[in-house]
C-alpha cells in the first residue's frame, strides 16, 4: 500500500531564487498569451506580482524578444496614451506535423499564434511506406526552417508529429495505426536522423489528441473544461479534455473511439472487425454512399478538399444521393456521440475534420439523434460546435505543444539576432 | 476570455497558524487511515513534519478519541517494544445508503473502517413509491443510529444516499431513474425532513460513482488511479476514475454507459428504446436467459443473493441452459467494455454487483471479447478484477463519502462520551 497522504503534504517545495524568478517570468508572459494585451499595472493585479517584479519581468521578456509594448489611445481617460504589453516572439516558434492516410501536413506557428509556413501535401502515405514518408515530411520540415529563417527565426523550439493511431509517446514509437497499415514504428528517432539529430525536441502524439489541444488553445471551445472533440478523417478520432486535462489514460492509450461496435454485420473495418463505428461515419462511408465507386470525388489521388467542396456543392443543389448521404452519417453521428457525451457529459463536442466541413448538412440529423438517445435531460447542458481550424487543428495544436517549453520556461530563449537597424522582416 | 495563467500564480496562500494547525492535523490523520499504524519517527518521516510537532498532533486526535496508540513487539530489535499510532474513531460514523429497484441498505461504518451495522432490505421499489420508500429507509437509519449509539457513538457525521440514476449532487435532486420510474424528485430534503432535519449533511449521488469510491477505498484495485468500476443490478451502471479523480462531466452526469446501443433491434429497455447494453448484461438479461417466466429465481420479491446463490448452484451443477446465459452474458460485457478499455485505458477494470457474483462464469468469454476488440495491445495494460464488496460497494462508498469531512478538518470532532471508568462498549 502506498502512502497517498504523503503527497498532500501541505510543505511548500523549497523555492529559491532563480526559481521565483523564473516562474514569475513564466507566469507573466502566460498570462498575457491567455488573457491579451495588459498594461503593467493591470498584469500586477492579475498575476498577484507586485509593480516593481512586474517592470523587471516585462524587461526581461522584452529583451529576450518575446514580448513587445506600444501605446494605446485610452477612450475618454485624460492624460498621456497608456501603454499595453504584448507577446511578441516572431523568432520563437514550434513545427506541427501531422501523417494522415492521404496527406501529410506542416504547420510552423510563433509565439504571438501567427502561422509562419502552411503546406499540405495530398498523398497516398500507405503506398508510400514508412521511409519515403519520411522524406517527404523531411522536405517540407526544412522548407520550413528556410522560410521561418528568413523571417528572423533561427530553429524551431520543437517539432510535434500527429498519428492516427495509437502512440507511444515516450520515447515515441508508432504502436499501431491501422488505416496506415503501420505497426511498431520508432517514428521519432527516424525523423530525427534525418534532420541531423538536432537540439530541439521531437515529439509524438494522437491526431485527434492534439487537434483537442488545438481547439483547446485556439478553436471555438477555447479553455472549455470539459470538451469532447471529434474528427473524421478515413478513421474517426477522439480527443477528450476531462476537467481541463487531456485523457490520456494509464498507459496513454486512451481516447480510442473508432472501433466502438455499433453495427453489428456491418461493413468491414481497417481493424479486421465488421460494424465499427468508423466504418459507418468515417470519410470512406460518406463516399461509398454518396458516390459509384469511379466518381471523382472517391479518387484518393485527388486533394481531399478539392473532393469535398464537390461534395457540398452537390448538397447545395439538391443532389439527393449527396443529402441522403450526409443525412445517414448525421444520424450515425448521432448514435456515437451519444455513448460519449452519456460518459463524458462535456459542455461542448467539436466536430473536425470532414465532419466540420458538410456540418450544415449533418448538424440536424446528429442532434436529432442526440436529443433521443442522451439520458441527462437538455443533452446534459452539452452543445455542439463545428470546427473552425478545419484539418489544421492537429497541426496547430502539434505546434503548439512544441512551444510549450518555451512557456514553462522564457528564460531558457536567447535574445533575437539583429537584422540591421531597419528590423525590417523579409 | 479568462485568464486561466492566473491560477498558476506561483503565490502560495497565505496561511495563519490556525489553518497550518488543522493541515498538520488532517494531513497526519490520512496518512494514518491511507497507510496504517506507524511509530511517531515513521509518521513525521511520511508527512514531512518535525517530531515536535507530531507530537502534539497526536496528542490532539488522542484527545478527540481519533487515534490510539499501544506497543508492539519489534522482531529482533533490541531495547524496549516499540509504540505505534493508529486510527481509532469508533464513536466517529458516517452512514451509506443504497436504493435499487428491489432493495434497499444502509451501512454505518466508522473511522477506523468497522462496520458498526449493516442491513439489506428486499422490497419493490418502483412498486412502494417514493413517500413508503423513504419511510423505510428513515425507519433503517434509526435502527442503525440506535446501533451505533450503543457502541459510543452519537450522530453520525453524515449520511450520503446512492442512487441508480441521474443525480443533481446539489442540492440533492434526483433528475432521473429509468429502472425505478422515479423523476425530479428532492429525495436529500425528504430524507432530512423525516430525520427531523439534522445538523449532520446528507447527500445524494449515483449507485455507480459511490461504488467506485468504495473500490477505490477498501476494494480489490485500492487506490489505482486509472479505474472503471462496472455494476450489474437491474440497470448496468459505470463508476470511472480518472488519474485519482472521479469523473462526473461539465454537470455531473458523466458515467453513463447503460444505454449503450450494441444491439439494434434488440430488446426493449427501461428507457424506452431497443437494444441497449443493459438489456443485453443486465440482471434481467441473465433471468431471461438463464430461467423461464415461472421460475423462482425470476421472482423479484425474493431476496437477489438467494436467488444468484441458486444461479451458481445450476452452473456448478453444468445445467447447459445457465451455463450458456452465462457465457452470453460475459460475451455481452466484454463487447461493450471494449468501449470503456479502448476510451479509457485504465490499469484495472472491477466488475461489482451481480456481475462479480457470477465472475469466474463469465470472466472467460468477457476476456476473450476484449481481446480481440481492445485496439492498444496487451488490452493496454488492463486487468479485470471481481469486487470483493460484493453489493457493499455503494453504501461503503457513501459512508466513506460521509466522512470526508472529519478527514478533510478532525478539529470539528468533540471529544467522545465517557462511559464509566471501565470504558467498555456494549
Amino acid at each position: 500500500m502506498t502512502d497517498r497522504s504523503a503527497r498532500r503534504s501541505f510543505l511548500p517545495e523549497r523555492a529559491d531564487q532563480v526559481t521565483v524568478r523564473r516562474t514569475n517570468v513564466a507566469v507573466t508572459l502566460r498570462s498575457l498569451r491567455d488573457a491579451g494585451p495588459r498594461s503593467r499595472a493591470r498584469l500586477a493585479e492579475d498575476t498577484g506580482l507586485n509593480k516593481t517584479t512586474i517592470s523587471s519581468v516585462i524587461a526581461e521578456l522584452a529583451e529576450r524578444g518575446l514580448v513587445a509594448t506600444r501605446g494605446v489611445d485610452r477612450a475618454g481617460a485624460a492624460g498621456r496614451p497608456g501603454v499595453v504589453v504584448e507577446v511578441d516572439g516572431r523568432h520563437v516558434y514550434g513545427i506541427g506535423i501531422e501523417l494522415n492516410v492521404d496527406y501529410i501536413a506542416v504547420l510552423a506557428l510563433d509565439l504571438r499564434g501567427s502561422v509562419l509556413f502552411e503546406r499540405r501535401l495530398p498523398i497516398d502515405v500507405p503506398r508510400l511506406g514508412p521511409g519515403r514518408t519520411l522524406d517527404e515530411i523531411t522536405t517540407m520540415v526544412n522548407e520550413a526552417i528556410g522560410v521561418a529563417d528568413r523571417q528572423g527565426g533561427t530553429d524551431p523550439v520543437g517539432i510535434t508529429v500527429a498519428i492516427p493511431g495509437l502512440v507511444e509517446t515516450n520515447p515515441g514509437v508508432l504502436i499501431f495505426a491501422p488505416n496506415l497499415g503501420w505497426r511498431d514504428f520508432r517514428l521519432v528517432s527516424e525523423l530525427s536522423r534525418r534532420l541531423g539529430n538536432p537540439s530541439y525536441r521531437i515529439r509524438m502524439d494522437n491526431d485527434a489528441n492534439l487537434s483537442a489541444i488545438g481547439e483547446w488553445a485556439f478553436g471555438v471551445a477555447a479553455g472549455t473544461a470539459d470538451l469532447v472533440y471529434l474528427t473524421g478523417e478515413v478513421g474517426v478520432g477522439a480527443g477528450v479534455v476531462v476537467d481541463g486535462q487531456l485523457l490520456r489514460g494509464a498507459e496513454g492509450f486512451g481516447g480510442e473511439v473508432g472501433h466502438m461496435p455499433l453495427e453489428p454485420g456491418g461493413q468491414v473495418c481497417g481493424c479486421g472487425r465488421r460494424g465499427c463505428w468508423e466504418t459507418m461515419v468515417g470519410l470512406g462511408a460518406l463516399l461509398r454512399l454518396a458516390a459509384s465507386p469511379r466518381d471523382d470525388v472517391r479518387d484518393p489521388s485527388l486533394d481531399l478538399e478539392e473532393r469535398l467542396n464537390e461534395i457540398v456543392r452537390r448538397a447545395e443543389a439538391n443532389d439527393s444521393r449527396t443529402l441522403s448521404a450526409l443525412e445517414q452519417i448525421g444520424a450515425g453521428l448521432g448514435v456515437g456521440a451519444s455513448i460519449l457525451i452519456n460518459l463524458f457529459n462535456p459542455k461542448v463536442l467539436v466536430l473536425g475534420g470532414y465532419f466540420a466541413r458538410v456540418g450544415p448538412y449533418i448538424l440536424e440529423p446528429m442532434v436529432a439523434e442526440l436529443q433521443s438517445r442522451v439520458i441527462a435531460p437538455g443533452m446534459g447542458g452539452c452543445r455542439v460546435e463545428l470546427s473552425q481550424l478545419g484539418f489544421t487543428a492537429a497541426v496547430r495544436g502539434g505546434a503548439q505543444v512544441a512551444l510549450e517549453p518555451v512557456l514553462d520556461d522564457p528564460t531558457t530563449v536567447r535574445p533575437p539576432r539583429r537584422k540591421g537597424a531597419s528590423g525590417g522582416v523579409a
